[in-house]
């Protein structure tokens, strides 16, 4: 913490009332002319902060931007977004925690990027990443789990993912096995889940999360949507605060993940059930050589989807595609 | 192919008899100055080269050095070894391969080393490789597979392993579950499977195997042996041809996960079971938690150990060590 995130914090705290000059030095420690330099530092980075000869220092304003510093202010997680790395620009967030993470970067540490130039989903597929209107982020986890149970964090992120964007916006988001979050049937967010591991210990996973939050429509592909588009539907018209968002998500990922740890997969799948529109529908299985029709059964322990044939036998999927057949 | 493998192929095609320098220089298409040259360095890597002025060139003695050429040379496989990269010392060679798979190298490249200072074993053990005794190489594989069923990949490299030790030595070399191969109750060759994977595919596979060859007991641990010193028991003293053994085990690789890939593990599954002396045995397992005894009873499709508690309960071991009782 840096001493413009002191100031920040005194300025916070006081609410939308002023503070004065004097006030803030002492605090802070140091003189006027120091404390005048770093809130416009601060004001460059987009706080908008009000300065009155007379009344002192107000926060009017704070940026919409994904760093550290408003991502953390009080933030309620045991473990996740411990650390946060902050990117304007990468590659794939993914791909940078990955190399992070191989260097022995803790559990916990979260990387979030404003662009991604070579976003990616499940199976090598695209996510379409515009700079400044989505939520782009990784996360890494040190389980101490069998590689066989990785399904399970899938779990854990889309569970969390959904009760967060349900909190957060109110839309009626569900989950589509084994890994998307829909609203109105269109995709608005995808989880991405890498690991490295040995045959029988994971060393480390990365939690890939990519949301559509102010994303337009014509940025995205036809099959997607954002949370703003599909406010938009019920009459709402303001952006999204994404770093409030990315609060929850990282909340309720640390709380379902600690639960997992705790309880094991039960509860999780539960909730998983409860959010998940597709048990008892007719969907199409499409595998890496074949497609057949069935439908959704349950979801067992390990996070495979169950299938009922047309011949009333019960088949485990464990990887592959699936879509609701309207 | 350069002109130096080249020349060696003339020469051995040739067997123990001598080739002209007249003859050598037409099939290489250079100057006498020019073999000479090459001639000259080949004896530097090691090779014996006897050069007579009125019969020519004669090759009398190969290296045992792993270097790509002598590994190659009528190596009899589909796919591993058809890219092998040959360093004198490493920090791992699982290391080095996992970060070439990272950037694209191909399928069935072996990275091997004359030396690693820093071998690793499951669960981050240390695996011993002093210099010029052992084999230490590790084999790019991309199967294409779901992340559970890395187990079958650490069931092909057992049986692999363990046969060709079989059939190049003659010791009566057995699989201990899950990865171990002992002659005598002692460990001649360990395998780390290391992958990177999304949650339902396998990006990648990295298959180190180590094997003392050669290796003397004072520098092994002490539940460790070396083929020589096992041999020796039986009178032999001479040292084993590591190039030799690294082909058998190469071919025996290749043609095992042929079959995998092909008829799926059933049949590999059928003769791990007859290379392993532990089913029916009482042994001891120790998870990260606790240990207990039980019996080995069998072991599943997906490579897990089956036990039977003493309460007549089965019980399926995915990880974790297990020990034969005496």
């Amino acid at each position: 913490m840096g001493l413009d995130d002191d100031i920040l914090d005194v300025l916070r705290e006081n609410g939308g009332t002023h503070i004065s000059g004097e006030e803030l030095c002492k605090t802070a420690g140091v003189s006027r002319a120091a404390i005048w330099k770093h809130i416009e530092k601060l004001r460059d980075e987009g706080y908008d902060i009000e300065a009155s000869p007379h009344l002192g220092y107000r926060l009017i304003g704070i940026p919409d931007s994904l760093i550290p510093g408003e991502i953390k202010w009080k933030l309620k997680t045991a473990i996740v977004g411990r650390k946060i790395l902050s990117y304007r620009k990468v590659d794939s967030t993914n791909t940078i925690a990955y190399g992070l993470a191989e260097k022995g970067l803790e559990e916990g540490a979260v990387i979030i990027a404003d662009e991604q130039t070579g976003g990616r989903g499940r199976q090598g597929r695209v996510w379409n990443s515009p700079p400044g209107s989505g939520i782009y982020m990784s996360i890494i986890l040190r389980p101490g789990m069998a590689p066989n149970e990785i399904p399970k964090i899938t779990l854990v992120a889309a569970v969390a993912v959904a009760k967060a964007v349900r909190q957060f916006t109110g839309l009626p988001a569900i989950i589509k096995w084994p890994n998307d979050i829909l609203v109105n049937r269109r995709k608005v967010c995808g989880i991405l889940t890498e690991m490295k591991a040995e045959q029988d210990r994971i060393g480390f996973i990365v939690l890939g999360i990519g949301v559509n939050v102010n994303t337009r429509h014509k940025d995205l592909p036809k099959t997607a949507s954002s949370l703003k588009e599909e406010l938009r539907r019920h009459g709402g018209d303001n952006d999204l605060s994404r770093v409030e968002l990315v609060k929850k998500i990282l909340e309720a990922v640390d709380r379902h993940y600690n639960l997992l740890k705790k309880k094991g997969s039960g509860p999780i799948i539960e909730e998983w059930k409860e959010l998940s529109a597709m048990l008892g529908a007719r969907i199409r299985v499409a595998l890496p050589n074949r497609s057949f029709e069935a439908q959704a059964h349950d979801i067992d322990q390990d996070g495979s989807l169950v299938v009922r044939l047309d011949s009333g036998m019960l088949q485990k999927v464990a990887a592959g595609d699936v879509e609701m057949i309207r």
